[in-house]
């Protein structure tokens, strides 16, 4: 089977064999807001020489606007929900394959619904493999999401905009003018006083204030304000998003993505002594066969075999 | 005397008589960003047929980068204090005038300093006609201030930097790809629904994603939109910055500023039972004239006969 994980800017595909091994993988950079709505030229180029038939997509590409607008799946929703509501789509060019996408999940808890399209996949991997009982997971980036998992089911689903604003205030912002332009240079220092600020009373539109007073009464080196400014962004996310919301506080949380925003990520959860799991981005592979896998069961349809 | 609250974007003057009479007013777009560095040739063009002798600044000029830096003024601080820290400058050019500038305003009463250059001279009218007690003043704006003044001295400051955070969310995120390009239109009910979520759990950086559910699931058209951000943020600045700090909440606050703006806060502050008194955002004006007067009667000088 082939595993495709269709985001806004970025493009993975997985060759994986029946038993879930993966062969091969691929990846570009032409993200659904690339591809001028020549979505199954793109996939079908980019799959050129892999002659799978089964194709499992997720992400973006199902969005409103995307290729096919999959509908959200309403929390919480495990492993068999998720398999159960995805959809076959017959696009003309793939007479010869079975294309299949994955539904994004919706928590409407709260007076405004949460969304979630793709991160869905990388939970799944972790739903099979996790104990019942309660569990915390964050995945951040560039809309950073929190998810408790209660008994194999996703249960909550929690977006913050940390890595959109901070991009936002680095590039537009009369923050970003007072900083060096190397995001590079990680400050533990400044990244722990952020952190530290962003537990004090006065809120965030407050402490981004004071971004600016640090620098200019010279707390902090020019080089140091953008480590600052991520604490801060990341503290107040932690705070507010992240753990109040879940009282008691969890033990340990597990993090998906990739290994540079984990680093971050695990020294803000370990400085408020919280353990921390990492899981490398590309859960999505797996979780994506298990789904297949989960699918053809249902259907008492067969895996078909390994490639020779 | 002339009068001149010269900051970033905006060179406000005011001819003014000895008795505080405010006979003459111009204004241009010619802020500190524009100048060039061209401060003293800009001044002479903009006072140009105005005679007066004694000049009277306030606002960015005299920060860091600008005309001449001016250094900050430590909180608890009122009207005599900033009077007698204005200092007086020789550019070349003004020989036959007094050109003095206000210094700005600093509270260090948190871990990073707070500060305003500018602001203190509405503040300073202020503090000329408030009875003693505590009184609430908000100037909502850009880099909106929260003031807290005791007994005839401004003691605290809080800035948020909501405005600009509205701006970047409308120009360049996610966010503001949704909405419609028209700001002009406002929209009660759904200012009033993002204050209401203002007050949720969940902090700022999830509620600003919950804009993009709230419009992509059709709780709100493209075109309310902006007014759902604009209450949302006003909100978290309200209840995080201005009002949570001080409980017990104020009866009333003081708004100064302009009208569209004070508009939008008063709205705001009467939905959490806030009494508000507006004020002119030209009070800035009468405080220059109140600390000139200040100034000349502690230095034994009489102030000019106003012109025949």
């Amino acid at each position: 089977m082939i595993a495709v994980d269709w985001g806004t800017t970025h493009l993975r595909l997985y060759r994986m064999g029946a038993d879930g091994t993966l062969s091969e993988r691929r990846r570009s950079d032409q993200g659904t807001l690339a591809t001028g709505g020549r979505f199954g030229a793109i996939l079908a180029a980019e799959m050129a020489g892999w002659d799978d038939s089964h194709v499992l997509l997720c992400g973006m590409a199902g969005a409103r606007g995307g290729w096919h607008e999959m509908p959200y799946l309403d929390c919480p929703a495990g492993l068999p929900d998720l398999a159960r509501h995805m959809q076959r789509i017959h696009p003309p060019g793939f007479e010869h394959r079975e294309l299949w996408f994955v539904p994004g999940l919706r928590d409407t808890s709260e007076t405004v619904p949460d969304v979630m399209r793709g991160e869905e996949t990388q939970l799944a991997a972790l739903l099979d493999v996790l104990p019942g009982g309660v569990h915390q997971v964050c995945l951040p980036g560039t809309h950073s999401k929190w998810v408790t998992i209660r008994d194999g089911r996703v249960q909550r689903i929690r977006t913050a905009m940390t890595g959109e604003l901070y991009a936002l205030l680095r590039k537009h912002s009369i923050l970003g003018a007072l900083m060096s332009h190397d995001d590079s240079r990680f400050d533990a220092y400044a990244f722990e006083a952020g952190l530290r600020r962003s537990a004090e009373p006065g809120g965030l539109l407050h402490h981004l204030f004071g971004v600016r007073t640090a620098g200019l009464s010279g707390q902090f080196a020019e080089a140091a304000l953008p480590s600052y400014l991520s604490g801060l962004l990341v503290g107040h996310e932690l705070h507010e998003c992240g753990l109040a919301a879940d009282r008691p506080r969890p033990a340990q949380v597990h993090l998906i993505g990739s290994e540079r925003l984990l680093g971050v990520y695990a020294r803000a959860l370990t400085t408020l002594e919280i353990g921390v799991q990492r899981h490398p981005e590309d859960l999505a592979a797996r979780g994506l066969h298990l789904l297949w896998t989960r699918r053809m069961q249902a259907a008492g349809q067969r895996a078909p075999a390994p490639p020779a």
